[in-house]
């Protein structure tokens, strides 16, 4: 994505590097196996604009409930996180849990309870214990620091490791951070996992403009991820901004605007990618990128298709060049094209063409699905809409994991 | 599904028994390994009523172009199909290829071109080997007799046996017969597979009626068999009906619509099932019913998102009573339902009730899915809406299918 560079904007990865006037903090409060982290909080000791993008899913878990209505009714400064257990389907019990959760940091934190954000990933269906996730609230509070790397770790699942960047950008002549941490949407013990990402940068930003932001960014990164088509009832993205850097307060007229929307934008892309390469039992990043469609909601789908075929998946996990299984995938995803003019590619080799199969060196293609990230696009002739999509190979792994919970 | 019970149909397994007036042939025409049955022909000998529906995915494989011309433009009596290749991706030749089938066919049956049907199912992207397809039809046609055995067993893919069945049913003081095979819906070497289905009655029906009849019980029965989500260029379900039991012609005003509307969806029901049963890997057939839906439609995504979860299909490979996975897949089917008033059960077991978690025996929930067929049921409180749906659990046998086509 040459925006970026366009800006002059740079990504890090990396989760330590936290923006001014924000610290985090992380806590085991016993909520899963002994000593592991299970409770962050990240905190803004200034007040911010705040916003939120919450799953599609219609069943809605607990906290997002309670995280919704707090940023739709003011601004949130802190998040406080979970793992171990998503309180998703548990009810009225579940919701006077999630709001305990905010008056326990609130307390700790000196803010009211109506400026935390409360987010839970894990078992689906049972009650949180209310008593170490009050423990792990209080110790995360108590460690507050300026490293991310214990909040990134403590909202992990079955994730194989931290997920987080930042971006660096001018605005009205301030230097201005963006720094994005994510869990990934592999599933976990016993049932679904969730996408959680929150974002916090030291620029001012009218808050309006940042929900429009986020909400646009969501739909080119986050919502063309897929481990294996499920969305979560906890998939929240949070992000806080805080004004720190003292700049003139970014909004949707402002000359600031491309180059801070391409920053949070390259942030959540990348978060999206890392989700996507770690998703559950995966071996490979596949990376679809489509030209050529009818619209960018066209082409969305195309790639979405393509990342989301467990036989595409399952192909790239064996490095057979099964270009067929890409065109079948493009054709059922409900967007219009015509096979006849589609061109279509496994790294750098033509593997299709004009309705017909291309003249390729099969351990060509083959070499271009050996590496850790596999790039697979499509040409089509009926517009100017493109869109890019990630997934990951279909492995035994995924099985195994998802299989049984039972160790 | 009482409604077969109810008129009097008997449903019987087995493929060998075919209707008055038709007959079958099958040859090893060289298309795939030395001896292998690839080539079949199902004939009647009397003109029919013909009706066909086909794959939605907007990559269309030739056969399947020529037989929609074929049953819109007349009617055909004759139905040529090849495994091995599915003549799909193939651009004009292709088109060239499936007529050229019709062709040879028809010199050899002494009918016309265009009352030949063609159906090709196999490798996605190359062409036929038409001199080996011509033999294999030529010596299908030569060895026509009564049984069907061949002709099941030659459209046969990485199915693992033959599907087929027959129903009986009374029509105007006739006794008549819908006789139907298919293949399933597993993935074959080296690109997806195909789901075929071919019906034949010796009931006299009006083509009209035979075809909302076709269409309508596919909604109902192959339109919700999900084996991994993808559809083929070449799924195509045919019914032909010849008319030798000389009953009064059946339409959609007649007294006998009912039951012969039944014996039909009850023998693509039959299909279904068996062709979820025998998904690519499987070890367990997963029958999902919801009851209590706000309409018919809205019951149907529902059911088909849970059967198609590959979160619920792993879980029930593994024996794992996960209902959380069952929720959230109805969460994100798209219909609209009111989580706090459903219960979920597997088997007899209530799991989630009320919005909250049931109290259940966990072995007992466990055993429900430890047989070969799992019932997951989900009630709502929206309205009259009922729907089924089946899938099959997701193991490592799929993985290791799908992951390579190298032997």
């Amino acid at each position: 994505m040459n925006k970026f560079a366009e800006y002059g904007i740079k990504i890090l990865p990396g989760v330590a590097a936290l923006p001014e006037g924000f610290s985090c903090g992380a806590a085991a409060g016993g909520i899963r196996e002994e000593g592991r982290l299970d409770v962050g909080v990240l905190f803004s000791e200034l007040p911010c604009a705040s916003a939120g993008v919450y799953t599609r899913n219609a069943v809605k878990a607990a906290p997002l409930l309670v995280t919704r209505e707090a940023i739709e009714g003011g601004d949130v400064r802190a998040v406080v996180a979970n793992s171990g257990n998503a309180n998703a389907a548990t009810g009225e019990r579940g919701i006077a849990d999630a709001r305990r959760m905010q008056e326990v940091a609130a307390e700790a934190l000196g803010v009211g309870s109506g400026e935390v954000a409360v987010a839970s990933t894990g078992v689906v269906g049972e009650y949180l214990p209310m008593e170490k996730v009050a423990r792990g609230i209080r110790g995360a509070c108590e460690a507050l620091g300026r490293g991310g790397e214990g909040f990134a770790r403590a909202i992990l699942t079955t994730d194989t490791g931290t997920k987080g960047c930042v971006a660096r950008c001018e605005v009205s002549g301030r230097d201005v951070e963006v720094w994005g941490v994510a869990k990934g949407s592999g599933m976990i013990h016993p049932n679904m996992g969730t996408m959680l990402a929150f974002l916090a940068t030291d620029a001012a930003v009218e808050k309006k403009y940042l929900q429009e932001l986020l909400r646009e960014a969501t739909r080119r990164t986050f919502n063309r991820v897929t481990v294996d088509g499920d969305t979560s009832p906890n998939d929240m993205a949070i992000a806080l901004a805080n004004g720190a850097a003292g700049n003139v307060p970014v909004a949707k007229d402002s000359p600031d605007h491309p180059a801070f929307a391409a920053a949070v934008e390259g942030v959540m892309r990348h978060l999206a990618r890392e989700i996507a390469r770690d998703g559950e039992g995966a071996t490979k990043l596949i990376e679809v990128s489509v030209e050529g469609a009818r619209d960018e909601e066209s082409a969305a789908a195309l790639a979405r298709a393509v990342a989301g075929s467990n036989l595409v998946k399952a192909a790239v996990f064996g490095e057979d060049a099964n270009w067929g299984r890409v065109l079948v995938a493009m054709g059922y995803s409900g967007a219009p094209f015509d096979p006849g003019r589609v061109e279509i590619r496994f790294g750098d080799v033509v593997v299709f063409s004009g309705g017909e199969p291309a003249a390729y060196d099969e351990a060509e293609a083959g070499a271009a699905l050996s590496g850790e990230e596999v790039r697979i696009s499509a040409r089509l002739d009926e517009g100017d809409g493109s869109a890019e999509a990630w997934g990951c190979d279909l492995t035994h792994g995924y099985v195994e994991i998802n299989g049984s919970y039972r160790t």
